[in-house]
């Protein structure tokens, strides 16, 4: 790996090889869009919700992945499947509702009443004989893969999927201090913008903006304590330093809640920035974790699912709420920042005399998503 | 013509030689659309609207097909003439209000006030000479073929259609005993509904989904009554039985009326369903007929104006608006109970893993629609 | 030049040489629009503002250019820069208000801080080296030429601009005695449009439509006045005469307000309709000047700025608004009329039954406009 992603980022650094932006296309042209959705959103592990989303047996939630719909359900067994939301018989929507809880344990088409178990197989085809082709074995739902880690389900919805542990090396056994798995969603706030997804990538990337876009958390944690400390496979990670002693990202910079679970040391001081590629955003504080949803939408469009995890204990304390509450809004804050800021750049970047820009040193991590999204495309840099 | 088609329907048929449905591009895809366009909607005679709409000379309505819009008037021969609304001088719509009385008796455009009969020829042309290729007489208003049967009107946009009675040959004569061209619109509703045209059809030609979505239209009329009578040109029908004596389809399953004219024998007990491809559907009771006309407006994107037609004296009456209103009640909701499964069919059948599942014994006519769908596409059938 | 243009048009004209509009897919096709784009609005000098709406340094007032914007704006040399508003570094769009003034006389990007002059040259590129390609030199943003005519400020996006003085011959030296950088703007009414911005060249060009359309117009300046006095270059000119002494066109036919400073002897009779191809339309009067700004916003769908122009001391006088009021009404009334019948040929010529009709005599401008527009696409005439 590049030594130089590791070194203190305190100095003006020089910009790295003239190294250049993307091409204003790769934000608004719809063919690149539709590459994207078959060569990164079909082909890669990607965030579908949370496992206490789905707590009971029969719970769902539907998940939209660019034209597709699946259900994210929990079976019998108490499995966890990703089914997708189409009968098999004439292709109806099976389910519409957004969540909720398939009370028969089962599956019905509302159309002829087409009935599948939790686990996707075709329980019943009313009137249809077996023959000619029509085995009820052969009509079960199709299925994405599925893996959790730390209570985060992920789904891939290629037939061969890659190795989860390959495309999340960098998190395997990261944060296990967190027990993630333990924390709850205390809030969630969606966000509909107007900027390609890769944009809120990159503005998650780099502090460059910060003293510009964000005077309040730049004082709760100064630019020049960016680091990087984790590249490989889909995910790249750093950290900011608290200027405030067992301070956190809130509205006055005071912790929001106790520690979690065993988080100690320099992680008392630290706000972790991971970046799921290429649709989740991490970030673990010492007293709550902060995450991303990024649904693409279209090439200008995306919905973002903002949530704020805690421990259950701190959710279920009347005097819990306060510290929540300004974590909630220290964040919505810096949210909307962002995507002022993000949507501007998505007009901008239309314009045919836009010219691909230059890189500061401090953008460098930018560079390499954006190698790492040519390389899924398998486009050439462009020159 | 396939035996089995008219075969009674009370048992679990075998599918049919592994018969499939259409790919789900075929509901999507915007360039099929615009085939379907080309050549069904522009090819086929087609419901326009209904005689009784242009009672007097100067009476017009605008009917819209795909990007056409064409003025249906009752011209001073009292024929009907379906003139393409549109001025030949520089293209302008001659007219924008959906419904009227052109009180002149002849058309102007609002831009050059050039003037054309209530026939389509050009009247007057305002301070141009005849000469250099400009002639009058060769510039009157294009027109579509008009043929009426039973008060409905059917227009036809081809230069050169197919003869009316070769597509409708399996109307012809029937019905005759409902006089249908008496009978008068007594409710009209309007539906804007979010899926493709041909599953309005699909829907239309089979019972298997009655059970689980029409649980009061299944009481009155049971799935296993459903019969094919008649399957020719583009014209597919059949019917089936009333569990009530004299019954009818209506909130209750009263009779809303009356039976219509010389209804008798059988139809007292019977309900048609008849599909007149590509965009009415016909449903004469015994004491009324409902009909619908479905208008495309791109590939997943549809009007459905649905008329109740009564005796007139039953209209007039004030004692009969409760049969009405119960016929109304009774479509109303079975209209939006089917609707919701189609929008949802519309939905599912986007995904990308939907393959073309297998039609059920009950779904041969749907197989059939296909067919007509394909051969008029001069597709291959899907493999 | 043809001399036929310049005759008095008051009889029935023969058609021009069997001459035909344009086919209906120049007002709708989205390649045909694109070419527009790349060919017309990319390459004429087009309108922009007033130089009146950037009076101090610092005031700006943003463009659209199809999708490009630009920040009109007054620099420290009392120039008017026309800046492309997409900053060098990451391609952020700069400014998003619509007008107001650079208070820092700079122009600073919101996300990174990138800063410019209001010359367009980079000041400031925080924490950045030069080196390795980077120069700020080399990262001023893009500007488009300027232009001013008469108080009116003209752009032009081409790198390579054609002479301002080419395009604009015909108003070399027309209009003076209006003095019209001394005019300000007393009204403005934007009007957001269904149609191609062709037609609202034509329709300016022609009042063969009159008589129908405006009949307020047609009393206070009859048709048979209608004459051309100018044609060439992107320039198309001619007047009418009022009917009434001393008259103008407002509710009423009296003038709005005395005679603009030197206009004198015949001039105090006409109202003249200059197009400046490709999207402003300048209609001076004896005592006031009107004019409108196309702006396409795709092939069916344009925003129309209109301007009334009047003298300083006319607008700050408390007696010089009802004058004012009657000129703006009675545009808005006429413009009003216009727009109709644009729309109702906008929809139209969406039909494949429209063939090309033939331009009456009165028309013949507007088969000259359409040769500039094939000319400019570099497209044949359509045969």
């Amino acid at each position: 790996m590049d030594k130089r992603q590791f070194k203190k980022r305190g100095v003006d650094y020089p910009i790295i090889d003239g190294v250049r932006t993307l091409p204003g296309k790769y934000y608004h042209d719809q063919d690149i869009y539709q590459e994207e959705v078959d060569k990164i959103f079909y082909k890669f592990w990607i965030y579908a919700c949370r496992a206490e989303e789905l707590a009971a047996v029969g719970d769902y939630k539907l998940i939209q992945v660019a034209d597709e719909s699946l259900i994210l359900v929990r079976d019998k067994s108490n499995d966890i499947r990703a089914l997708f939301n189409v009968c098999s018989h004439r292709g109806t929507q099976l389910c519409a509702e957004p969540a909720g809880n398939f009370k028969s344990k089962s599956i019905q088409c509302p159309y002829h009443a087409w009935t599948y178990g939790l686990d996707g197989k075709l329980i019943a085809a009313p009137q249809m004989q077996e023959g000619n082709g029509f085995l009820k074995s052969e009509c079960g739902l199709p299925q994405a893969s599925v893996q959790i880690w730390e209570g985060f389900v992920f789904i891939n919805l290629d037939k061969n999927p890659v190795a989860f542990s390959v495309q999340m090396e960098a998190l395997m056994g990261k944060f296990k201090d967190w027990k993630m798995d333990e924390l709850r969603i205390a809030h969630h706030i969606r966000y509909e913008l107007n900027c390609n997804w890769k944009l809120i990538l990159q503005n998650y990337q780099e502090c460059y903006h910060c003293p510009g876009v964000h005077p309040l958390l730049t004082e709760l944690t100064p630019v020049q304590s960016a680091q990087h400390d984790a590249s490989s496979g889909a995910v790249i990670g750093g950290y900011m330093d608290l200027t405030k002693e067992r301070g956190s990202m809130t509205m006055d910079g005071s912790a929001a809640a106790p520690p979690v679970c065993n988080v100690s040391g320099a992680d008392l001081q630290r706000i972790y920035y991971y970046s799921v590629f290429p649709s989740m955003l991490l970030t673990p504080h010492p007293d709550f974790v902060l995450f991303h949803h990024i649904i693409p939408m279209g090439p200008g469009k995306i919905i973002n699912d903002c949530y704020w995890l805690f421990r259950p204990e701190v959710i279920s304390d009347p005097k819990g709420q306060a510290g929540i509450k300004s974590a909630v809004d220290f964040w919505d804050l810096t949210n909307k920042q962002d995507w002022m800021v993000c949507e501007q750049m998505q007009i901008g970047t239309m314009s045919r005399r836009f010219t691909r820009g230059y890189y500061s040193g401090r953008e460098d991590i930018l560079h390499r998503l954006d190698v790492e999204v040519l390389k899924a495309l398998g486009h050439d840099q462009p020159g």
